[in-house]
């Protein structure tokens, strides 16, 4: 296969303050990944230069305007709008100026996807605090693009629950068939777009050993639709057993009614390299699964491993080679 | 330790067509076990003799009227009402007449450890199909004596719910400051009884993150009050974490707010050797985790561990040696 033929990745580097520009280079020295995409970074080159210097990499930074831009071995494209003041920033410290490169940052990304000049986006670890301060976000939820569901993937455990922060019990309000066959059906076409056959999809019940009528009126028509379409979706299953079934093979993934249902069933098996994609855009987005790591950021100690997963999911979900290894 | 020390475990066999007077006389049979506690079964002799020639056990089952009549070291005491007729029970054939006997062992052990001649019963797996056959009973649920909430332990995970099986709209609804008062305290009561000092009991929030203020509205003060009584317990607390925390050994035990919240735990990490306790009685009472299975009743081929298991559980918590290794 050709360097161009990979998928191209873009990685948002995060907040400057913390360890984003620090994990970010150096999954992009990493010689593993070469083989799987190209990359192209998307933040402040001043910040990214100090980083090489605390990182003791000697990599190049090349500006570059359009994201397929071809770079030498030895160097990394770097898309940067030139906004950013790196000298006033300081490790550790959030700041309504980082938070505002951020998501100048997350808006090129996202925006390039959408046109279809990257194949997928890696997003850095924000800060909320950062982002709050530039008065233009409240909550972090809001940075969640419009439409999307977040599926988590943890190991072969991967969960999406219709709803995200909202009450349970407005949660349990929000199943409504019409929910469950629209992010079924979602689902199915992007796992599809990912390499995936034929998905096999599983339906949690709302409650235990789904045992109420609740289960079977507001869950089992949607089943019923999806399947007469070809869909191998299941359900309404047994909230209980259901994630380990997943793990041991069963299904592809599980659909849940609500936030805590999958997670967790993801955060208390806690496998490597968890992260979670936006599902329902035109390319792939994904989160690293950590944050600032404001107390360590700045020198040099921080593990980039989890990016580097996040960018090797990232090249392989792009590339419709599935997960299945 | 004189063996007369030894807390006495009343093993009550389950359905005689299934597989629990094998695994019954299996464990009673085992050395292991007899450093730890007096055993007693209760159920059909002629059933036992049944079990014990399919599986090659030669021990005496010697018919008692009391728990604690001494009996042999190659013999084991057998608590049984005689109204049972084992020449027409067929395994694997659930039947009314099974039921009724089962239905009659279960009650003899709860009254006899309710007035203190036994210290623990376990409860061999019984049929539901047996159970409902006889008319007397509707769903298994009515089994659970009144009172009492189910803890669940599965390595050294522990979690009790403050209801079972009602739709999760409901169980919500049910969460008040009084009913987390009165299982916190509960669980409180009860641990210490089994040995831990000062039990360490975390109270999972209802909502995703603990960040609505239904979870202040409804927790907080009933882990205040208790706080105040020298009763060491948090929350509400994250429920996509706390099940981790726990098993990290930072909590001995989680008060959940519905059944899925903490079976979602339990079943997905899985541990060998989980069962449940019925808290809130003056005695120790647990459920063997598996079923009857019928399909390979009467062959000498069902494995007795979890029973063993059980057992041990029963005998540790009751001689207030906690489950700390």
């Amino acid at each position: 296969m050709s360097r161009n033929s990979l998928p191209l990745v873009g990685v948002m580097i995060g907040d400057p303050a913390g360890i984003g520009p620090e994990v970010c280079l150096r999954a992009a020295a990493s010689p593993e990944l070469k083989s799987q995409c190209r990359l192209v970074l998307i933040g402040d080159r001043a910040v990214l230069g100090r980083a090489a210097a605390i990182c003791g990499l000697s990599m190049k930074l090349l500006p570059v305007d359009v994201p397929d831009t071809p770079v030498p071995e030895d160097a990394i494209g770097v898309l940067d709008p030139g906004t950013f003041d790196a000298t006033a920033n300081r490790f550790g410290v959030a700041s309504a100026q980082a938070g505002e490169a951020v998501l100048q940052w997350l808006r090129l990304g996202e925006q390039l996807g959408r046109v279809g000049k990257l194949q997928a986006l890696v997003l850095g670890p924000m800060e909320s605090a950062s982002m709050m301060a530039t008065g233009k976000v409240q909550n972090m939820d809001e940075l969640q693009p419009a439409g999307t569901f977040m599926l988590r993937m943890s190991g072969n455990l991967r969960v999406i629950p219709l709803t995200e922060h909202v009450p349970l019990s407005q949660a349990i309000e929000m199943v409504t068939p019409e929910r469950v066959a629209h992010v079924v059906r979602l689902v199915d076409r992007t796992f599809r777009s990912w390499g995936f056959a034929r998905p096999r999809i599983a339906v949690a019940a709302i409650n235990p050993h789904a045992m109420f009528p609740e289960d079977q009126d507001k869950i089992a028509p949607a089943v019923a639709a999806a399947r007469a379409d070809g869909i191998d979706v299941q359900g309404p299953l047994v909230p209980d057993t259901v994630f380990r079934q997943t793990m041991e093979g069963r299904h592809d993934v599980v659909v849940t009614m609500f936030h805590d249902q999958g997670q967790i069933a993801i955060k208390t098996s806690a496998f490597e390299g968890a992260c979670t994609v936006y599902v329902g855009l035109p390319f792939v987005m994904l989160n690293v699964p950590h944050g600032t790591a404001y107390d360590i950021a700045g020198r040099g100690v921080a593990q980039h491993l989890s990016m580097m997963s996040a960018i090797s999911t990232a090249a392989s979900l792009a590339s419709g080679k599935s997960l299945v290894p």
